[in-house]
């Protein structure tokens, strides 16, 4: 054990996102001391924002560092780069182009600090503090409106040679499938296992069978959750549609296994509530389609943090992780 | 630079294939001192091999051993093992079940060995003496008679949490498709673009076009060296058959790059005489899947590394590697 009193020691752990930027006090043990948010789509220009996020958590910082050592600021962002600290044409952001946010930060607070994508900081936050802890190789896999991963090799997180390593949503699972709403690709996994997937598939699988429970509700409320609620009531065409959705990210993820061969493939985002009803599927097709070697070897687990704490602790863990 | 003389120290690298044995004395500049090898076959017992080897090698170890420091004895055989250092159940030898054969070398010999599969050694090799030097993020796929592959991400091998990773000729290219001819799985990677799957392509454009020069062989000719005969003799079908192949490389080389965003991408192998019939259309069906961050970004190469060479040179790199 080092001499080093780690418990005075924290960082401050920022998520940004499209409508809210989320950020907390963190110590090593994962307890969040503090906690705030500050609305990001308020300000269009990003130096009004940096103003108003200083002024916002500067008061706190100088709280705490009467008795504790703040460490560095990590930062989560869409289309974070790692090694060059900047957030690039995000877009569900209002800022355009390339934002220098790491260097903006790091000048208006005096205090050095990180960047990386959201997905990337989530896998953080589990090797620090959530399912992941101890493990030195896994994936982990967002299924939200989009999808994300974060990828663990080596005990390291894989940014790859330029910083956009793990776009994982966007491997192709069914050559010249269905198009993406946004990329425009064909038969990408974000198009298939995503919320936004699920309710594209859930629409046509309900127009295909009347009797489904998924026609009760109007066009704009299917969504993985209605669909959920259906299944949980026994109708087989929502059952389906997990199913289906399952055996597209199973495939998927057997090619991950694959490539990296991890201990363990996470999943995390509002996607899996679905429960089992996704899990078992996935989970048949992913070893179904693994070489022998592979299979009955790779945990395939949901996240252990709490979703309204993750990206904070993801942020904050980019502040001590090791990388060579 | 260090003041240790690098010139004074050399590696014994091993490539084990289902015939033969090759090894050498490799110095840190990639000069093979001396060269021979053995034939694997004639030894059904590993014990056997062992002897014979060190009867072979021991000789040419001493005469060295005067000058030269030897660090030690890396060696690269089909389904090896890097941490336990062992040949798992390898289809092609007859040597069965779970062979420990890093540790059988080091008490034979007295000296530290490493060992890997193959596929591994050849990206190490690549990366200390081919043209993958100095780059830290790479992927290395060779395409003979299966597909084997190294992926190199932060500067180091991913051999994952078993030490399988980087099984990417068995990755799924078309869900449901070709089965392989010796796993079962239904579309793989190897299935299509080994040498062994653009046969199986060859036949079936043959016999669909009967006007292609293909069917001027024999059946048992027809292979990846006969149809690039035919493709440089301006056969549409042969030209097919690799445009084929490339699409289905292209469409996998998409989704790897959406993984760990390499510098590189080198290809290896003897199905890479083909040239240009084969690297362009594998390019545009890589560029035309990735998302527009990786477009244009990735580059596309052959090996630099003699293939007679590269396996010795690969299994000697492993004495070299940092592994942290």
């Amino acid at each position: 054990m080092s001499l080093v009193d780690l418990s005075k020691h924290i960082a401050l752990g920022v998520d940004i996102g499209g409508t809210n930027t989320k950020f907390g006090l963190v110590n090593h043990r994962g307890q969040i001391l503090e906690k705030g948010s500050i609305k990001t789509d308020n300000y269009v220009e990003v130096q009004d924002f940096i103003e108003a996020f200083y002024e916002r958590v500067q008061p706190l910082l100088e709280k705490y560092s009467q008795e504790k050592y703040i460490d560095g600021i990590g930062v989560g962002a869409p289309n974070g780069n790692y090694y060059r600290g900047t957030i690039e044409n995000p877009p569900n952001l209002k800022w355009k182009g390339v934002v220098p946010f790491s260097e903006m930060i790091t000048q208006r607070f005096g205090i050095s600090c990180k960047l990386t994508n959201d997905a990337n900081a989530a896998a953080l936050g589990e090797m620090m503090f959530g399912a992941a802890r101890g493990m030195r190789d896994f994936i982990m896999i967002t299924l939200g409106t989009g999808i994300g991963s974060g990828i663990v090799c080596n005990g390291q997180l894989v940014y790859g040679y330029d910083g956009f390593a793990g776009e994982l949503g966007h491997t192709i699972v069914k050559p010249g499938g269905r198009k993406h709403y946004s990329t425009g690709s064909e038969g990408s996994l974000e198009a298939y296992a995503s919320a936004t997937g699920i309710s594209v598939t859930a629409k046509k699988f309900r127009a295909e069978f009347p009797e489904s429970m998924l026609n009760e509700y109007p066009e704009e409320q299917i969504n993985a959750k209605t669909v959920h609620q259906c299944a949980l009531k026994g109708d087989p065409i929502a059952i389906e549609v997990f199913r289906y959705t399952g055996q597209k990210l199973g495939e998927a993820l057997a090619n991950f296994v694959m490539f990296s061969s991890p201990e363990a493939i996470l999943l995390f985002g509002g996607v899996i509530q679905a429960g089992d009803f996704l899990l078992k599927p996935t989970r048949f097709h992913m070893e179904r389609n693994l070489l022998p070697i592979f299979r009955g070897r790779v945990k395939l687990v949901f996240s252990e943090l709490d979703e309204a704490n993750a990206a904070i602790l993801g942020a904050s863990a980019l502040v001590w992780e090791n990388k060579s």
